[in-house]
């Protein structure tokens, strides 16, 4: 059995409406007359992030990606479950922890520490709270509808960059990534469908068509851009900006600043057009990893 | 940092009322009239379980002791999210877990899968609705108040012994136990104090009894064993049977068929008496690892 046959299978298991298919960001889960949010994100030392990274940016990233799933669903969050390694240095570890939480005004609720023989690995579930019914997913795009961007991509793959370099340019946006909570909550109202942009804004855009059985139409100068011009092509296809991604009629007054960046067809043969061009492959539009559908 | 330090640290962090100060088995948080129940597990291949080991039953016990949690707290499993990293047989880990969500009738509603570089680290989040409210501690044991074990321990001790030899012999009590769901519901309401012995009846004992400002003592002769008399002593201190440990008032009319093995007293020297004699180092009393507090 391979990554993928693992993946579907596991997909076949998940029958229970909560899990939407295991083909959203969240679980959406109906409580007590709420909707709870559920998410849960695994990084693993060596692959998710290297072994000489400042553990206490690993710990924002842990929380940030999380609560960015949250975001893109509208959902306030209720509270992390955290299961930490003992890793390298556990004290910077904490140190980021605790400056994300405050950051993004979220409680530690539980969770559990081990002792590994290899590689770090780290696992944190993050839940929220909708606050607008129903919640949106990837599959509402509606022909007609505009597609919106919360704000620029290509500046994490900057600071990614500038990281590795070491050039000493500033490389916040890739260490630091914001979870757009207040934007998501603004957003989920008008959205007919909402993501956020982890692996690259043509391959979730494509994501986005496939689970509405639309075709979404990019139109690449209007994107706004972290990088310089010349690295446009490459800041489409770079993830770790974690901006907002959304389907929503055209004319709408936007309650945050919104990006139009192209528009909603009926499904034509592909998924995906970039200025006009028909894309028939996924591959080579964004960051594709085990088990992020 | 020790891993001491950081666990105590970390619990300085969780002071968010539902996060019982991480030294419960869940954290419990009230949402729309409901009190949500919440637990995340996480096993390391080469210190949790063993390379060689069946995936089908490692799958098995991680949904089971995080569902053990739950019904420790009298909760009703909502749904499980799981953070996979690939392993040396996925097909059977799927098997396993398929079994285990369907013989406690538990959904999957999410989770992540990715690759790793070392050793397999598995994760686990299992969720919960309380069904009854206070949702039990195991802070609650009263002076005056009975322990109860809901049945006996040792038979994970001769499971895993069985197995380790190669005997032949039946290791189904170690590979695949079983998460007490409806005795935790049933004991709820009457229970003052609730856990599931995970880590040792002796240990996990001493922990209800720091948490509650008590003295738990305990007449080993009491004790319910699925193991020859001869092993006893080994018995009370081997976990990984799951029983449920409650502190409740004598006379109670049980639900389920309960063991009396002690009594609570008030808080002397020590937190655990075992036939007469006071106990003053938890070790030796159980397994104890990284972040069981």
């Amino acid at each position: 059995m391979n990554e993928a046959g693992f993946i579907s299978a596991l997909r076949a298991l998940a029958t229970h409406p909560a899990a939407r298919g295991l083909a959203d960001d969240c679980a959406v889960l109906d409580l007590g007359g709420e909707a709870l949010v559920l998410t849960h994100d695994a990084m693993a030392e060596g692959v998710h992030y290297l072994p000489g990274q400042d553990p206490a940016d690993v710990a924002w990233k842990l929380v940030a990606t999380n609560l960015s799933d949250l975001a893109a669903k509208g959902a306030k969050p209720l509270g992390v479950l955290l299961g930490y390694m003992f890793g390298a240095d556990d004290a910077r570890f904490l140190a980021g922890l605790e400056e994300a939480l405050a950051a993004f005004h979220v409680p530690l609720l539980g969770g559990d520490t081990i002792s590994g023989t290899g590689a770090q690995v780290l696992g944190l579930t993050a839940l929220g709270r909708a606050t607008h019914r129903p919640v949106p997913s990837r599959a509402g795009a509606q022909p007609g509808d505009c597609l919106y961007l919360t704000g620029p991509v290509g500046g994490a793959m900057m600071g990614c960059e500038a990281m590795q370099a070491g050039t000493g340019e500033d490389s916040t946006a890739y260490r630091r990534p914001r979870a757009l909570l207040a934007e998501g909550r603004a957003l989920a109202p008008v959205a007919h469908a909402m993501m956020d942009v982890s692996d690259g804004l043509l391959l979730d855009s494509w994501r986005m068509a496939q689970a509405s059985g639309v075709t979404v139409a990019i139109h690449s100068a209007m994107v706004p851009l972290a990088a310089p011009e010349a690295r446009r092509a490459d800041a489409l296809r770079w993830g770790d900006d974690y901006q907002l991604l959304l389907a929503a009629p055209e004319g709408i007054a936007p309650p945050v600043p919104l990006y139009p960046v192209g528009r909603i067809l009926p499904r034509g043969a592909s998924p995906l057009v970039l200025d006009g061009a028909a894309m028939t492959d996924p591959a080579g539009l964004g960051y594709q990893h085990a088990g992020r559908p």
